[in-house]
């Protein structure tokens, strides 16, 4: 027997209480059940999403969520900034020129991050720039970047900050209101422990007057109409119905462990993957602040990081990711986000110290464990 | 104890054994597994869609997958032709004006349906036309168009035919490709008997040729790319990937069942509703041909259809649907498709004749249920 374990940087595992709930009798999205459902569901999304706004559920993945914030708040040759240090940050770049933007590249190396005292300077270079668009975590890369600082430079100017959090959302701190950031977007398959095929978009004042002035084309994913719906407790189009009953579930475990000490697991599960990598001799790929929600690690030299995802999964049935793009052969991917605690990263770092060893690299048999656990046994 | 049903025009209720399927542990999109389920789903849609092409499944609902079909086959400015006989086909022209086509409406009562030879006028008298826009089954209305003549008027013009076919996929007979539609567009929560939260498209080979040439912006929902994913077995983003599984599920219960015999099963559940319906002194909404997927029925004078709605729903646990639109408060609708049999059919019209009781309608008590039995006892 070789228990399944999913390890990848989502989807996540989906707790067998979710699994159950979603798997009770459809029930119809125009009734009194749903209705009550989805009263609890939106007070649920706005503590998570850490605004007073309305929170947007689409029947999407992330990324139609993502192309969402982009078609209901700029318009055609609109000039735009975007951060671009990964496959995500490219994935922006892609969807602003499907819509005819004016891009602004603001790049870095993979594993990099850009400063947002880049961002501050373009903003000020380019006073007619009416977007930045940047991850929050850059799952490509497992890098953290400094939403914060953009949001600050952000404010004041004639841009909104758009956010792709849809591998931080209920993961890394990201208070929207507080920070002052104008769009998060998120998915169902990452922090909220969902199957995909949800998409959320959430939109502050300054946003939402930017909808008005938006000439690009739209239908499914309009969120003016949507946030009507939403208003009236409704759905636009038809919701996914089984997933937005497990997320009552999801919102309902969430709440009871408190959304702050759900950041704090995250940290926590971070640092032990990191530390128990860098125990086994393994560099991060990170070179700015790591993502509490997964950990990119190089391969060895010499060793195609296809190789370690391969035998992960063949010899232990764990999946794990490779690298995307560029990077694709040369990193491997522990995802420790959502469902995941403290004895899931010591799973997956005994089965790197077996991996290499069945790779032929030399092992210190139980460093990598050893290193997770005196990260675990701190509880200050 | 009152049992739940659910007799909606859709969502419809999933079965046990699809509900359990997708209750198993959430596996990644990007593994053997997965790659062995999309074969067989992908050889199952083509059987079902009857089509040598490749049926493309999207994250989304069935209004995303109907942008889908519009905005990767046409221009702006493009003249197109809607058949407008309903809510739906209403939709088709909301999301024609908001990507800036040119509209001709073939417009018809709600109830009735707009013959294949006005179609084939219209494209006769606008040679310029580069798509007619329909549905096959109305479900505001109860309708099934003639998407059959409407082929054949498409046929050797410029134009293509787009089928909006959410609620008769695996419902009525649309031979695809013997018939020559360029475009089906389909969904989960019908004929398929899933969660809402997967939209299909299907494109024949004068749709992908127009593809070439088609300048409406798009990127989530960009079909060219997930053509090209889905020739390597893969989707272009993270797929609904708890829905796949049950689709495998659902395929599977179809073939067992026949194609074949699934849309005889429907049109014997169509006719018997109608018959009982017919034999409680009520009148059908459809003057045209009606679809075996739901019917639409006329509320009794001076009986508002949305207390009978209420009614079914407070007294008996059973959810059906009232009017949309112009239609509301005046017709109720009663779904007989996907998970749905002759008992069924016989719950809800045992039902209906209680409910008018209950309003205070005359009813004599088994003439619906004894009409709906006869049609069932004829085998031939």
């Amino acid at each position: 027997m070789k228990k399944y374990q999913l390890m990848a940087p989502g989807p996540t595992p989906v707790p067998s209480e979710v699994l159950l709930a979603m798997a009770q009798p459809m029930i119809h999205h125009r009734t009194p059940e749903y209705e009550a459902l989805f009263t609890e569901v939106r007070a649920g999304l706005k503590t998570l999403f850490q605004t007073e706004q309305e929170v947007l559920p689409l029947a999407c993945s992330g990324t139609g969520a993502m192309e969402a914030a982009v078609v209901n708040t700029l318009s055609t040759g609109d000039r735009v900034a975007v951060v671009r240090a990964g496959k995500f940050g490219e994935r922006w770049i892609e969807i602003c020129k499907a819509y005819g933007l004016d891009i602004l590249e603001l790049g870095a190396p993979f594993g990099e991050t850009v400063p947002a005292a880049r961002v501050a300077d373009a903003l000020r270079r380019e006073p007619r720039l009416r977007a930045v668009l940047a991850q929050h975590s850059e799952s490509s890369t497992g890098v953290l970047h400094d939403v914060r600082g953009y949001a600050a430079a952000t404010r004041g100017t004639d841009a909104i900050l758009i956010v792709d959090a849809v591998s931080s959302l209920g993961i890394a701190d990201l208070p929207m209101d507080a920070w002052g950031v104008d769009v998060v977007v998120a998915g169902s398959q990452k922090g909220l422990m969902l199957p995909p095929g949800v998409g959320f978009c959430a939109l502050g004042e300054k946003a939402w007057a930017q909808t008005k002035t938006s000439t690009l084309p739209k239908y499914y994913l309009n969120l003016t109409e949507e946030k009507r719906c939403v208003a009236k407790n409704e759905a636009h189009f038809t919701p996914a119905v089984s997933i937005i009953v497990g997320l009552r579930q999801v919102l309902r475990m969430l709440a009871r462990e408190g959304v702050p000490n759900v950041f704090r697991r995250h940290d926590r599960l971070a640092r032990a993957t990191r530390a128990g990598v860098e125990a086994l001799g393994l560099a991060l790929f990170a070179k700015a602040t790591p993502s509490p929600a997964l950990t990119a690690v190089v391969a060895p030299a010499g060793v195609d990081s296809e190789r370690i995802v391969a035998v992960y999964s063949e010899a232990h049935n764990i999946t794990i990711a490779g690298g995307q793009g560029e990077m694709k052969g040369k990193i491997f991917r522990l995802g420790h986000m959502g469902y995941a605690a403290e004895f899931d990263v010591i799973v997956a770092l005994a089965a790197l110290e077996q991996v290499l060893a069945d790779l032929g690299q030399p092992v210190d048999f139980g460093a990598g464990v050893r290193a997770a656990q005196k990260v675990f046994a701190d509880r200050a």
